[in-house]
């Protein structure tokens, strides 16, 4: 099959080298795009009277016709034919003759293939924002049942002061919240027209470039045409928001399958998602959390390996930036994927209530306490600190807990202390009294719960 | 010396796990950054009643004097006292007495540290910004001397069509716009206080966490407590907005590379930026562009660093999480001093105008011309391009250019062909003619210039 | 359809989530392995009495029946079954009926998926080895014809020395002589056999592990049952290395893509590795050694995604480590490809042997030469340094070269220089002279070429 | 201060520019080094009769003088003569007048820093090899003490089969052995000498290169010399090494967290490795665990910053590979330091040998027992499977375990169970049974327990 641009050439290149340098295999995902942004390029060549209307009727009921078979999957594709604008554009040809090439006045692949990434791009984003929504969705209506269940709070994952489990779950939702405010302003640099760019340089023909963007939706265009085709920060910014995210997904999954495990039991997946073992029958493992923990190193690779090609790269168009769209598309499919099945996962679970409070009992997370009854009471914090690293070690030696102390056992360590402490040594207490801004007290969380749903819904009406 | 934490420990640490573990080797950079936040969390602490105004003014004159003690690099520090906020505690404590150990009250160091590097980060951030914005003044300077200043443009690296090199200059302006954009945003998420989170779940004090976040001037507070003192999200925008504009700037590095060698010979660096060679005599070596090039990979790693670090990690704080640092200093001082040394390199380089100019006139940039100018005269540009494309190689094997060939030669190819076609193929027309939104007509130029300018005085007033 | 391991299940999943977590759509790829390593282990439990030889000869007449099959691409595969290990002993029972079920005794899919690997990949980095072997053929015939072809060495772009083409070429001959070392010291990590050590403990069945890994062709077994199902380091190891075989071709890439541009026109790519412009019918593009070198990011990316997936997971086997096999396939197609089109460019590239050594005429990367002639007649060669870059200086400022200078201009720079000065200025002289172990010398070159010939056939017969 | 290859130019740059550019912050690290190279280059000089005895004995007693205050840290050095070759050369010749400019004589700085690096990593993997073993000692000894410790098994952290604490550690032993077996590997390509590549191309002297580097103990020297000053392949190996030693330390901190967790309490760690809370008096962290975990993300960060650095550099020396070193000494410090802490750690932790072997008795991870028990009576492995998945749900929804069952109930399951299955069902039971080749069972960790001091004896005298 002869090439498109092969005027120049004498030789044609064998099948396997083809192969290698063909991008049909993957590009043929962005045929919708492709096809919207021809449609888009041959309104404005008629409107600006570069092609009749004629031609151009011509030409869109050819892309239309184009458009209804890819939409069925009946488009058939071919290597020779290196990607998939020139897969269409032959396809067009083939339709209405001649007149088919008329739709590359004025354009090159450079601004073509960058216009697809955009409007592929704005797309697959808008639709991350909802499945973010959706995991969101979940996290308050769970945190909304379990205000008042009480589990330990970790820090080096060593218990550290009781908590509510709600509380535990906010502090995702606000991580999520980033997440969202990090995709929406790349889509400011995604919702930008290349279209009209050409190779690199502009065209000498009178196209309205504007126009065109605003036939897709694009709220401006491109200042410099060589920037339109070189640049491909919109993808990288895209990666690396989904690396973060998948970062947010990856310490979560860590924290299911640590309360999935026989010695924490503060929570049962839903059969759904576990699987079991092809050995041991007793097994049931949180797969998807360790698959969605897993998942992050692939994201992590996309982004480190287009920070890779772009390195170095002389303006403008090189072949090296054909590897930026299997990353993207990956990249797409897996954060997606996780935020599906995260949403679910977190809906279905069981709370083992009783197993997280009875947790908080046994241990000495409720030592803080009393150092800030000490230093409530006029004792300088550094010192209330040391007492009562004490008194642990007393409760350590003794095998006991604080709350096991008697009342002059506490006293000898500090004439401070009263009959009071007893009921400061609570958790349910701890976990009340902690009522700053933000923190884990229940009123805090009820404010938290409220504020949460308000921006959910603000951000749904700035949508429509 | 006894450890502050220590009461609970019967042993202590021997020197060398204390140094592997302590962080006050690179954590002093933080220490102004750190009495900042404790003079605004004693002030709220006075304000909310915690201490009394007494105890309240002798801990601001302490944290005063050790200001200007640090000031004046007057402070040293012990690896024992682990990191800047021990030490500084410390010090305090020598100098006001045990009322120092009060300013510990409803605060931990994980909320501490927290703080610190959101009013650290806040300060480089715009250092950056500002750095960006002289290196575009620079741009804006060279591109508005060289408007009609023509030169090769290349895709492929193979001569494409010939430019303006303003364009080619203003090509970098908008990425190092977009540069920008990006900071200010990962200013939203830098500029919100974590201060009163206490170590994971807030404080039974009664403080004002709003108050001390306004006494530093951050916009907001983190609304969660368990967020507030594990989100290190903000250092990882700031490292992945770095490594793209790292990748600008290596991009531009390739470029002032390939212009300096004596094959191209577009540009001279001056000798402020240029090094020798210790055995060759004759070398004058682009090596600022070569270590800024190279520097990508530092920030690059910087970023897949603190990624790693990250991935995985159940909440709340973790030790893992001091590793967040170093990284980032070092960033922020690659990013900045590689970016005051490009402003440097571009104002003091000499363009080759006339090295240039010559080029375009030696190859076959022009033929892009001759397949518009048969599609404007309405051959489908496909089939335009198949006949310029013919007689490109019938040059070649002539060893002649386009402009070479006799109107007769012209004609043989197509009948369209006329007269006006050596105009046409003159390099300064083509670059001339491409008259499109962003293109690198000359007119173009003109109007991307001055909203560039536009761009920069708004963006200065609004920061003003 | 119903899971294998669904005895303790009560509720299946959702399509969706299945697809999410099965590996069939990928891990298809090892179905020869797959299948290789099953008749290993059912012959060894036949051979130890485990299984009753009438058993063991169904069994294995099945699997036949499937790998002649799976040869012929006839096999189909179910997502419901997850995996590759699962569909094949569903088909294996749907053949041979409930006997089937006897092929896992005493194994687990976890020391079984991790033999298929171990399979995969010596198949592999021994067919990647040979790759690597055709690309230093190329190179050492392309030396061979080269050895006198004098062209400009550069550091930092900069012209530096004149040096032999062949000399360039065989540097990179010595890279991937590296690159096959370490190729190898892979194999010694791969070839081990972890069948046997079932899901993480080792099995009661009285297996012959060695018996089987001997049918495999394995040099030796895993000596740790937990190490052997939980252990990656083969994978990583090989895209390590592959990343820095990457790296290498980029390296070379780069030059290609110089040496293929107009401002130095070194060499002519065949047009069968060149593609032309959709746009820009002049062009003729390094495509091919440009796609090599962005993909250099993808291998890169997979070995991060790898490495941060196994960072901080707990033995043994989780299902995080089901990644680690589209990075692995990825890698060995990326980089099988990319040396197979490398051999291809060189073989047929065109050296321009004339601009190469007219380049050399017309610099000042001769200048050493003069540095080293006063340094050989007793000057201290710092002081040298410095006569020779004035000298260099005066002929920037005259316009000329140094072999345009007069005997006298020459005297008036140091005493020490005579009349054979313009000998050696000579850059065939330069090359030839430098004869030390390992220089461009052209005695040198010869030596090397033989010694990288021995080293070929030496290899070749260590493989037989 | 003028520059020692300034004679070409006229003017000197600012401070700020060389200080940007300057290595001599931290590549004074290789003074030792650098000083070694110059006495080995200057005694094969004399050899060779390239200098004069005299003058040869003159250079190495300045060079053994600067050696002599480098040990004791007396040399000072200036970022104007940018690094440590340049500093140390300014310094010999005011040592010892102008005849230390002779020292440069067939010799550059390209040749020279990479001679420099080989000989520091040629140290410092032996270095750290030694760590490894100190490791694997302490892994040793403390498994030697646990033969017969029975502990949960787990895969995707849930219980899954009884096994022995010695063999979980002897894992990581075969993990750390394979490390040591790449580092060797490493030392085959940091063990050769580029000295005498000269700037790239060799030299015109008559210089001896297997002598040199036979006076510094390297194996061989470089065949080529554009490869020499060219190659960083064995930094990368180290790095890659080395992030693929500190995922093992990740993997292996990540159990010792998990493990010092209330939830798990299989150990204590000694106070010497852990510490304490600011706030919360009662915490004991593993920290060193953590920060050993953490420190895995700097070292990928190294590994993927000099990919970077290295991507598409063409030959020979650009100044993008200063950025080769830092990374390489973080990383060495890194590595080393974390293996040191963690042999100490292991040796000093506390085993709670009771609660591990306590919780082998409340789970069903003794469920594959019963599954092996019928299917070694002749059940397909699949039905067994199947048979015990019912029974361990029964034993669910009865709120009871498998030991608990009475033989009737087993035998409704499956008339094939006997009385014998209550010995089967025992945690010690099924360790001791897993005898398999390299499996838990108490006789094979002893033989591995064997083979492996075996190994670390045969080694230790191969490196004798």
């Amino acid at each position: 099959m002869k090439k498109l641009w092969g005027g120049r050439f004498t030789k044609s290149a064998e099948e396997w080298v083809d192969e290698f340098g063909a991008s049909i295999s993957f590009d043929q995902e962005l045929v919708l795009e492709d096809i919207e942004g021809s449609i888009a390029h041959v309104t404005m060549l008629s409107q600006t009277g570069i092609l009749t209307n004629e031609e151009a009727e011509k030409i869109k009921n050819g892309l239309f016709s184009l458009k209804e078979k890819a939409e069925k999957e009946e488009l058939a594709f071919s290597i020779k034919l290196e990607d998939i604008h020139l897969n269409l554009e032959s396809q067009l040809t083939d339709l209405i003759g001649p007149v088919g090439g008329k739709l590359h006045t004025g354009r090159s692949r450079n601004d073509q293939v960058a216009t697809d990434m955009h409007l592929y791009l704005r797309k697959e984003v808008k639709n991350i924002i909802s499945y973010v929504e959706e995991l969101q969705d979940a996290l308050l209506a769970k945190a909304n049942e379990h205000i008042e269940t009480i589990m330990p709070g970790y820090t080096h994952l060593q218990r550290a002061q009781p908590i509510s489990f709600a509380h535990h779950l906010m502090a995702y939702f606000w991580m999520f919240e980033r997440d969202k405010a990090r995709l929406a302003e790349n889509l400011n640099r995604i919702n930008v027209s290349p279209l009209g760019a050409g190779a690199l340089a502009g065209t000498t023909f009178p196209i309205d470039r504007n126009y065109s963007a605003s036939l897709m939706g694009f709220d401006s265009i491109y200042e410099n045409s060589m920037d339109a085709v070189s640049d491909r920060d919109f993808i990288l910014e895209f990666l690396s928001t989904s690396s973060i995210l998948m970062m947010h997904l990856s310490r979560f999954s860590e924290e299911i399958i640590l309360w999935s495990s026989q010695e924490f039991k503060f929570i049962e997946l839903d059969d759904s998602f576990s699987t079991g073992s092809s050995i041991m029958p007793q097994k049931k493992n949180p797969d998807m959390a360790e698959l969605i923990r897993g998942k992050t190193g692939r994201v992590y690779g996309n982004l480190m390996g287009l920070l890779t090609v772009l390195k170095g790269l002389p303006l403008a168009y090189n072949k090296d930036m054909q590897e930026d769209k299997e990353g993207m598309f990956d990249t797409v499919k897996t954060v997606a994927g996780s935020l599906k099945i995260f949403a679910g996962m977190i809906q279905t679970m069981k709370v083992n209530t009783n197993v997280m409070e009875q947790s908080t009992k046994n241990d000495f997370s409720n030592a803080t306490e009393l150092a800030d009854y000490l230093s409530d009471k006029g004792m300088p914090f550094r010192e209330a600190h040391e007492v009562v690293g004490k008194l642990v070690l007393y409760c350590v030696n003794k095998s006991c807990f604080l709350s096991d102390l008697s009342l002059g056992e506490f006293k000898d360590a500090s004439s401070l202390f009263e009959e009071d402490i007893y009921h400061v040594l609570n958790p349910v207490t701890a976990v009340q009294r902690r009522n700053s801004a933000g923190g884990t007290g229940f009123e805090q969380i009820k404010k938290a719960i409220a504020k949460a749903k308000a921006c959910m819904n603000k951000e749904g009406q700035a949508i429509k």
